[in-house]
């Protein structure tokens, strides 16, 4: 068995150290030597491109265009909307200086006192404020609008504390800002999007989330509303998977971008803004993986069918290798992706391990015996379990395989996910309840003020307030179990990443 | 006609502001509030991201994944390769601070002092030293080699003269890095990719362009060799398009990266890196563009096809609707990406003067009598002719004039140029040439002392030593036309962007 295998720590023991580990051996990334920036290796970022095909594509099909704008805002831009700079000010990467030059006492290249800039650059948190400026020029009457625009892009945060894909300095994202006539279409935009992340993470990720509304403490800076969908981890914390914002006219008047509406009117224009990025990868880790690596779900597999040859001799690897060409080809001209493995500098056992470690989801090996019988042994990773094929045929059972497999995992999280939903009627309640992980449905009377309280004494938070019902009665009023003030319904509290 | 047309400024008047006009005119980018950044629009993006889909699968045929590396970069990473800190030290943004606070004295949000990095970090104007540092942890053995990685991503360099797509402070590109076990294998590579931007530019782009390498005086820092790809443009400038560098162990030494090879002895890692830029949308706009405005390429342009409705009310509308919508529908079915413009609030003249603008390769007109005699107006925007064809079988014929089309404006952006290739034997001869425009075919000594000679009195750079011939006996030697002193072979001199 492969060493890096053994070395990984179980799930059981250290969750958060298990994850750790599993994002170096997978090689899906790995700490740079920037504090806090990750290098994204190639088998990780061949599983983000899966994932950005897939969300361009429904972008579009929702009427989005792609643009792109500068990486560097004007500090002042920042402070033009109160919460927004109050949200991103105390975490801003900032230029100051547009040169270095060889050091007069000969200390290598320093820093040009001479190239200071008059107005210092915030690389981009988020983008909100650049681009609203840009809308200002863009926008004049009803017939520019809406725009429907999406930026593919790197941001910097500078975080405390990061972890690989959860939360790094710099992460890779996209951000739609879009721009409407009325309050109402704005609103559909954002509630709209959320659907497509909910989508997104269902039918690619295999990841069963939460819709929802976050509570005002929540929002994101400078939002009238933020929506959510909320994924529970193995530990049953919660993760954050992507937001939707309701920017209200907020943007609009902070960079003075009115309209002629039909009416022949001035009016402020309406606006949205919605991202995911790189942190979808931690969940999608988190999810579905277990403690001999990777369980990845097979939409977003990079390679979704690996095919091992066990051989005596090299006689017997050329009529394998004969054997299963036909195989590669049909699969292939399926759509499948798959990889024969027939290099001979590693043993099976180490080939064997390596795949499970990154999550292959189907496994074809073909010996001296399975030669002889027209047979091969699949391996599915989901449940591990083996068994023997004949070869005729045997491309459409792995294409419906994995098919079952990617509903097989999707269930599986929702089934674990729906078992550790609970309720609280009281504080007490919530207070044990909390501390085994999952989610609690509880009262809360809707004041920042409780919400705080609550995460100061037991480190929950509310996630979010769910669209839909998930026990009954959670959508009826009750009493907050802090205060015992009126609540319209029961939240979603949980610890989170 | 619309006004934008009109105001478009001719090539003959103003080459460089007709340029600048149509980039903006035609909705492709435009200055954004950060000295020197661009935004992209949709329409720009969009065949930025065609051009980004070709290169990314021709990249990936050649064996090459993608990966990402961080965005900034240690300062004392740059000064390790001594050539490369001089070549990029007097364009870097440098971030000095991580945080921003409110102004204790009440004057909005200030950089924190408090908040002062120990080492500045320099936003990447390429990523050679950070992607080398990384790279010493991945290679032990020849077993790990080669790696072939690309990244696509944004890079800084501060310059202090900007023009959209030519030269911008940031821009967009992808960046090859390689490492190899054999000088032979990294220089094959170099080769290669050089080879693979040629023909994406030749049957994407539609652009000819001369492969060569550079002199020493123009390698980029850090380079042994610089392999580039050269194109003219319209007023006889040449365009650096591409280039492909052999790194030798430059890199390796500077980051200590070795690797035991098959004799099981260390030895210093061999490199390359290659890079394209949003640099190629001004190729792309400035070698077929008119007066008119935008000639795209229908490889790579956005909307191939647009069909345009004259009508003189509402049921005649409803007719063409109907009839057009089969043809779409088969338009789409053969790959051809088509846009039916029937909005009612814009005239007929008005839309062709934009999608000319545009650059939409064909268009196609249905009015009354088109309708009664089952025809439709062909226009081709490289020609501007227009011809009346049945609607029967008109899908196949717009098919085959897009790939004519393709053909017909690499053929003339190619005749141009070799047009204009002419030689000089003598220094004066070639300062009148010169003044004219175009490359110019010369002998050269071999010297950067002569070399910059001849760019400070003429302004003429050599641009390559190509590795293809392009009059009788540009490969035989001869003598300087400077100094007299024995030449190789001719070499391309030009002005250039």
């Amino acid at each position: 068995m492969a060493v890096e295998l053994k070395d990984l720590t179980k799930r059981s023991e250290n969750y958060s150290q298990w994850y750790n580990e599993l994002v170096v051996k997978a090689d899906l990334a790995e700490q740079s030597a920037v504090r806090g920036c990750m290098v994204i290796k190639p088998y990780g970022y061949a599983i983000w491109e899966k994932m950005q095909h897939e969300l361009d594509r429904m972008f579009k099909e929702t009427g989005h265009v792609n643009a792109y704008f500068p990486l560097l805002i004007p500090k002042s831009f920042l402070s033009r909307e109160a919460e927004h700079v109050e949200g991103f000010a105390k975490e801003c990467a900032v230029v100051t200086h547009y040169r270095l030059k060889n050091d007069p006492n000969g200390g290598g290249v320093v820093v040009d006192p001479a190239a200071k800039l008059e107005e210092e650059l915030i690389i981009r948190p988020t983008s909100e404020t650049i681009i609203w400026n840009t809308y200002k020029n863009w926008i004049n009457s009803y017939r520019d609008l809406p725009i429907l625009c999406n930026q593919w892009a790197n941001v910097f945060r500078w975080e405390m504390r990061t972890r690989l894909f959860l939360r790094t300095a710099e992460f890779l994202w996209q951000e739609g800002h879009t721009a409407h006539a009325t309050r109402e279409e704005a609103e559909e935009e954002a509630v709209r999007m959320l659907n497509v992340y909910a989508d997104f993470a269902e039918k690619y990720m295999a990841l069963p989330v939460i819709k929802g509304v976050k509570s005002a403490n929540e929002r994101f800076a400078g939002a009238l509303n933020t929506y959510t969908i909320e994924a529970m981890m193995q530990d049953g914390k919660a993760l954050q998977s992507g937001t939707s914002h309701f920017l209200g006219q907020n943007f609009a008047k902070a960079f003075d971008v009115q309209f002629v509406n039909k009416e022949n009117k001035l009016e402020y224009v309406w606006a949205t803004s919605w991202g995911v990025s790189t942190r979808l990868m931690g969940a999608l880790i988190m999810t579905h993986s277990d403690d001999n690596g990777l369980v990845l779900p097979p939409h977003l597999a990079p390679i979704q069918v690996v095919i091992v040859p066990i051989y005596k001799n090299a006689e017997m690897l050329a009529k394998i290798d004969e054997k299963v060409a036909g195989i590669v080809q049909r699969l292939r001209a399926m759509g499948i992706s798959v990889k024969y493995d027939n290099a001979d500098n590693k043993r099976p056992g180490f080939k064997f391990a390596d795949y499970e470690l990154k999550g292959v989801p189907v496994r074809l090996v073909m010996g001296g015996r399975d030669l002889e019988n027209n047979t091969m042994e699949v391996m599915r990773r989901d449940t591990l379990e083996k068994e023997t094929r004949s070869c005729e045929g045997i491309e459409q059972y792995v294409k419906d395989l994995l098919e079952e497999m990617q509903a097989n995992i999707y269930k599986k999280a929702l089934d674990y996910r729906n078992r550790r939903i609970t309720t609280a009627d009281t504080y007490d309640e919530f207070k044990q309840k909390i501390e085994e992980g999952g989610f609690i449905l509880a009262h809360w009377d809707g004041t920042t003020e409780t919400e705080e309280k609550i995460k100061e004494e037991t480190k929950a938070t509310i996630r979010c307030i769910p669209f839909d019902s998930f026990v009954p009665g959670d959508k009826e009023p009750g009493k907050c179990m802090v205060t015992g003030k009126p609540s319209q319904c029961r939240v979603i509290f949980a610890r989170s990443y």
